[in-house]
């Protein structure tokens, strides 16, 4: 019996694991789930799970689903198992998350987290941010952010205006010690923590999170507009001239 | 010689002037001028101007220009002459603005400053802006951020995550006060204060800034990426469908 695996271990365990929040409502897309949409042919979060799927040392990739979605995926996700393995996702972003958490082999000593909805992560992106969180400390794919930023009360006055150059925009991916962020989950439940990015509950416990070099083509489908400009990248990658005759 | 105008007044002069700070030398574009470049047929700069010169009660425009081409600017400029003025603009941002403003009646009561690389501002959300600038309160229009906001340190370390739900994206137009616009200039200069927006000197010497809803559509054009985004929404604005099949 000495060869015998322990249940939560077994032979195949990747080092390095995805998990991919897709649970959302579509609740800013009028009830259309973002994550099914189609976008040139493909739908979102295929496109989302392409980049990781692609990788070699990406053993595993959770996905948090919408909870009445698991039993009965979409035929293009339930083709990717065992590789892609199903979890219910919950009301928050972070409830998905340590869902998909729950499902990743104990063995695994580096967690992506990549968003449902950012169908076009650059390959660049992903190596540049798990290349970055190394020794300990995790790694968020950034951009700068194109417009000064206001802070507001409650009745829409502006009362600050934070230094920009010191501001980043966060994207997925986001890389993390396993075990960091299994820690940062537990202690942000005990604390009540919500409505946040794993980076903040990480650098909220004192973990170190390092900024990387994001892409503008990485943007996050959150409203019908955003999927009007995901869709002309997409154009720009197929091909250097564009119908209305502009060169990027 | 009762009847004859002081230097400064005329009986023309406009209630309401608009402010173009369009003296950008296109380093982030490779030395490419962003507000000459040509979006769909006309240029970027062209397209900022329009919806300002549409509107009824905006009698005059400045437009600060690189200092260079206000002698020999491009013909579908100088064709705006006399409602559209031009004025040589400055090293920074803040200095065209302040050219800009020398060159602004002093009958002027208010006054909106619109950025000339933001070739889409949708006429709603001029008025908007403008209809909340009102009983000496400045507005800026400004829209929701997408994106999770990191501050990092200058090690590329993130320090902080502010609360994303207190934070907008600032865009232009902003509209302000004439007086106040000016004496918020005339501290910036006092006090050395550079590399802020409009709003931001406003805010500082304790001026009322009121956020108001603005558009994705209104972008800034920084990066040859912001010019496909424009692009597509050029695209969905010639009709309700794309060239890919995809509806907005």
């Amino acid at each position: 019996m000495s060869t015998a695996p322990r249940p939560e271990a077994s032979p195949a365990a990747p080092a390095l694991a995805a998990i991919v929040p897709a649970g959302g409502l579509g609740r800013r897309m009028g009830g259309t789930r973002k994550q099914y949409m189609v976008l040139d042919g493909r739908p979102v979060l295929l496109r989302a799970l392409e980049p990781l799927l692609a990788h070699p040392e990406i053993g595993l990739v959770v996905v948090a689903l919408p909870a009445g979605d698991v039993e009965d995926p979409p035929a293009w996700l339930a083709d990717l198992a065992p590789r892609v393995r199903l979890v219910a996702g919950g009301a928050q972003r972070s409830d998905s998350v340590r869902s998909a958490l729950a499902a990743v082999p104990a063995e695994c000593a580096r967690i992506v987290v990549h968003d449902g909805a950012r169908p076009l992560l650059p390959v660049a992106v992903l190596e540049r941010t798990l290349r970055a969180a190394v020794g300990g400390a995790a790694a968020v794919a950034v951009l700068p952010l194109a417009d000064t930023v206001k802070e507001v009360d409650d009745a829409g006055r502006v009362v600050a205006t934070p230094d920009r150059a010191r501001l980043r925009a966060a994207q997925t991916p986001q890389v993390f010690p396993a075990t960091l962020l299994r820690e940062a989950h537990r202690r942000a439940v005990v604390d009540g923590v919500t409505g946040t990015d794993d980076a903040a509950l990480v650098e909220r416990i004192g973990g170190t999170v390092l900024a990387v070099a994001g892409s503008p083509e990485n943007l996050k489908i959150t409203t019908p507009e955003d999927l009007l400009v995901a869709a002309a990248f997409l154009a720009r990658r197929a091909g250097p001239e564009l119908a209305n005759g502009l060169r990027p």
